[in-house]
């Protein structure tokens, strides 16, 4: 009887991420019933909402990890035996396999992919940033034409498609970053017209240069000081969508947020939403995302590292911001 | 030539309000052109948001009043002269009419209100309570019967008509006030089914007891420490209107506001509105208040003051809460 590797959660984090949090085990390849299919994953996607997933505290959030189960995650694989009629042998597929070589499924959840597309740009675009991507700009930040959108976290797997999303659109696009590097990537390769290297510059004065006329639309994924002077220059009616607020995930004490008078005066909405309520809308939002990736305006990068185990002190570089694109794990 | 009394904004505040902020002056009284109309005002509203327009900061907000200007407000009066089609004398008319005893209108903005009503009545819900109150608990609060509402200054003008709304449409409503008296008008006049005393209570162990459930809609006329404890208390899929941040319009230094991270775990929505943006739907919003007036379904309680000249110190009781109703000055 063959097996399999998995790896399971088995401490909630309380500080760093790393290989002390889990436990690689051997499994036994399962039968496949009637209706189930069995997937062999080739990618793993590691994302920032993966904290959320192992924390305990998650209330009303999607349920957190049980410890001692498979930890969750998004991936890509190959249908290597079906008895379900809507998957055949040799499918490649999408889904929520979790951290583990072979996956059963009964097919809830489970997209076909065409086999043609590159798997890291699958990965990087169709799947979780690229959703999340598109759900939260389209349905809350409604970019209109002519307007003004700052994204922090702009060299990330979702913040660069905000902003390659808007700038296709017409919006004039400003990113906040973390280094020179990203600075120039978003800028150089991706077409921003600016960037803000947090780290380095005075964060108020250089959106004072870069967006003198406001912004409209605030794409929120790290929170931090920039929250703070990305509100203060809010335009009348403009829109924040809070999507991630890395800068708070593995803080002490949370960051205070900004007076609420602003969003009078300015009459601002301010939203936040997680993807696995719109997964449902999958297809939806890969159709929305499909004519912008066709006319080459999604550039990606992706930063893969290799075989399961490396899931487990790979995952903490999407905090220490050391990863440079979308963290794929091959296997 | 007659004249009659007008009250213009000389100073802009800097903390308390009062007389030394205007200056009364006497004016003739001006002829009636085609198109016009003349009225005699009979009875002021003094409302919180007066102070944002006494302000110069208010950028993107309606204009702030010019000073040597007429203080804005809104008003009830009786039409002396018309050459305008729309309007005959002894019409009752509601419009911005500022400070003054008479004024001069093009009829832009001047609603006809059924004589029949109480002019206190016709203030305290048909005008900027009212409609506030319906504006933005219906666009924003989106109430559902069987949901928890939560409305900080519960027995203001604005607050005592959302809770009374929100009761009527089915749901479980909660005031935060400011004294003992104001909790039991709230619930033993208006039906709250709680209050919260935020100057007595421990308003986190309060909120405990009275919403364990959580929060559906919080509708923020406040500000302060009630803010927080509501926030942490906010149910997945929650709406915030923020319409009023009181305890920070004399605040020196405004005060934090959340942390943004529960806007992400409970999927928020917070908008802030000012009413100036919705005056085009004065007539709708009417309409909608119209049937749960008629059902006896709102309660109001007035606080009149006499005289034009009683409105630069009256204007403070606002601030200091000392008002008990919809703060009016009757000429």
């Amino acid at each position: 009887m063959s097996t399999y590797t998995a790896i399971k959660l088995m401490q909630r984090p309380t500080g760093s991420i790393g290989p002390e949090l889990f436990e690689v085990v051997q499994e036994s390849v399962p039968e496949v019933s009637d209706g189930e299919l069995l997937i062999r994953q080739t990618h793993m996607s590691l994302d920032p909402a993966m904290l959320g997933w192992m924390s305990a505290d998650t209330e009303s959030y999607i349920p957190p990890v049980e410890l001692g189960s498979v930890m969750r995650s998004s991936g890509l694989g190959e249908v290597v035996e079906s008895k379900h009629p809507k998957f055949a042998k040799g499918d490649r597929v999408m889904g929520m396999f979790g951290w583990q070589e072979m996956a059963l499924s009964d097919g809830r959840g489970v997209n076909k992919i065409d086999a043609a597309l590159d798997p890291e740009m699958v990965i990087s675009v169709f799947a979780l940033p690229g959703l999340t991507a598109t759900q939260g700009l389209y349905s809350i930040g409604k970019p209109k034409s002519g307007e003004t959108l700052v994204v922090s976290g702009a060299a990330g797997s979702v913040g660069s498609i905000v902003g390659q999303l808007a700038k296709a659109d017409g919006l004039k696009v400003i990113g906040v970053v973390g280094s020179q590097e990203k600075a120039d990537w978003i800028t150089k390769e991706l077409g921003f017209d600016g960037a803000v290297n947090y780290k380095t510059d005075d964060i108020g004065s250089r959106l004072d240069e870069l967006v003198p006329e406001g912004i409209d639309v605030y794409f929120e994924n790290t929170g931090g000081p920039v929250q703070h002077r990305v509100f203060e220059r809010m335009n009348a009616h403009g829109r924040i969508v809070v999507c991630g607020m890395i800068a708070d995930y593995t803080a002490k004490e949370p960051a205070s947020g900004p007076n609420w008078m602003n969003i009078i005066k300015k009459r601002l909405l301010i939203q936040g939403f997680t993807m696995p309520d719109h997964f449902d809308k999958t297809k939806e939002l890969q159709a929305k995302l499909t004519p912008y990736v066709q006319k080459g305006q999604i550039k990606y990068r992706s930063h893969t590292i290799e075989g399961l185990e490396s899931a487990m002190s790979g995952l903490n570089l999407l905090f220490t911001g050391e990863n440079k694109g979308k963290l794929i794990v091959k296997l």
